[in-house]
């Protein structure tokens, strides 16, 4: 993860055949997303950081979208985070992170998926300072059905793929501190046991960013000027 | 098909048990998506229209989002169009609409996760007569993408969930010949023969409605008054 971020202009980094390569961005919670199930799995692979204002053309020759994360092995090529996430889940062994049950699925995939409102509530309290009731109100639902599933979305036993996706935002929620949002404990109790379970696992440690780390990157990004390397 | 829209005030209509129930809106997008994979699929079920802009208690309830499509069965609800499909393809018999292989399974998910741009686009074009040549850039990709897997995005046999959810935008692209779109087939070969096998679907055929009936739906929505009911 120590690797500065490729430019525009840049050499292609060889790939050797049979590696799993992720393009990734080391502030993007859509990257970390697929990173946490890389270090969940304990999948071999290499990380390789671009630069998201200066792409690289072998980037965006793989990934028209120009966006991470993007997965890469051999002649394949993968984006979008869930579904790489759901892609190394596939194929990868280790902890089963989908359940095989087509409903439990489809109930994954549905908090997941309806996440996105949560994601722009998230925006538009940090850029906007409105919406910060909204953004309760969708979480909330989150609180509930943790109260039905365990101390993860797992269970009681073990993440699945819906922590994973979850939980980067949930690392950036103490940036909006200073907007107004406090998750308190008569509101959120199952969210904030959670948040403390998840701070305890070794992908969680090993992705993640402390506050003011998060918070540097994000002045830089406002300046117009984001600090992608900020910290190497 | 024929049954008039539910209204808020309205009673819950009984559900059967072991009935499987689709909540939709006839000229719906999104709900032609599952309403074609039932039909291809063949699994019985019973439909359920719901006016959307007075929607039933019962219907909120079940789906606090209140979008269609939602599926129902016994303590089951299921929403999101994407994953109202894939759980219909999961859980019934019948032509398999997801490839069993990680990789392809991913590419297919790719296409249909990123047709939101080409709707974002065709929304664009319809209201504002904005985004025109993003509109045709974006639907290219689809046109090589034909190219390369057949008749069908599941290739020269048979459909698959990519067919049913990219379907429904294509049989109202006549709507935008007045905003200047117009797939010819210098641009577009691949895409306009699929789009004339795709009318030869009986699944098609049980769900579509003519470019005259889909203008009358449009002038009644924008006018702020959605004839949901049109042609009843």
């Amino acid at each position: 993860m120590s690797q500065k971020s490729y430019v525009a202009g840049s050499a292609y980094p060889p790939l050797e055949n049979g590696v799993l390569r992720i393009y990734s961005m080391r502030f993007c919670p859509y990257a970390q997303r697929t990173r946490l199930v890389l270090q969940h799995k304990n999948i071999p692979h290499e990380n390789v950081n671009v630069h998201l204002l200066k792409k690289p053309e072998w980037f965006l020759e793989r990934n028209p979208f120009g966006l991470v994360p993007t997965l890469e092995i051999n002649d394949k090529v993968i984006y979008e985070s869930n579904i790489c996430s759901q892609y190394l889940d596939d194929v990868y062994p280790g902890d089963k992170l989908t359940p095989s049950d087509p409903y439990q699925k489809a109930r994954d995939q549905m908090l997941i998926d309806t996440f996105g409102k949560v994601i722009g509530h998230y925006y538009k309290v940090a850029r906007h300072g409105e919406d910060l009731e909204d953004l309760k109100k969708s979480l909330k639902r989150y609180d509930e059905e943790l109260a039905k599933r365990g101390k993860y979305f797992g269970g009681n036993d073990k993440p699945c793929l819906v922590d994973f996706a979850l939980w980067p935002w949930f690392e950036r929620f103490p940036l909006l501190e200073e907007n107004g949002l406090k998750l308190t404990e008569a509101e959120f109790p199952n969210l904030l046991v959670w948040i403390k379970t998840m701070y305890q696992l070794p992908a969680v440690k090993a992705t993640m960013f402390d506050k003011e780390s998060h918070k540097r990157f994000v002045i830089s990004y406002r300046a117009g000027n984001p600090d992608y390397d900020f910290g190497l």
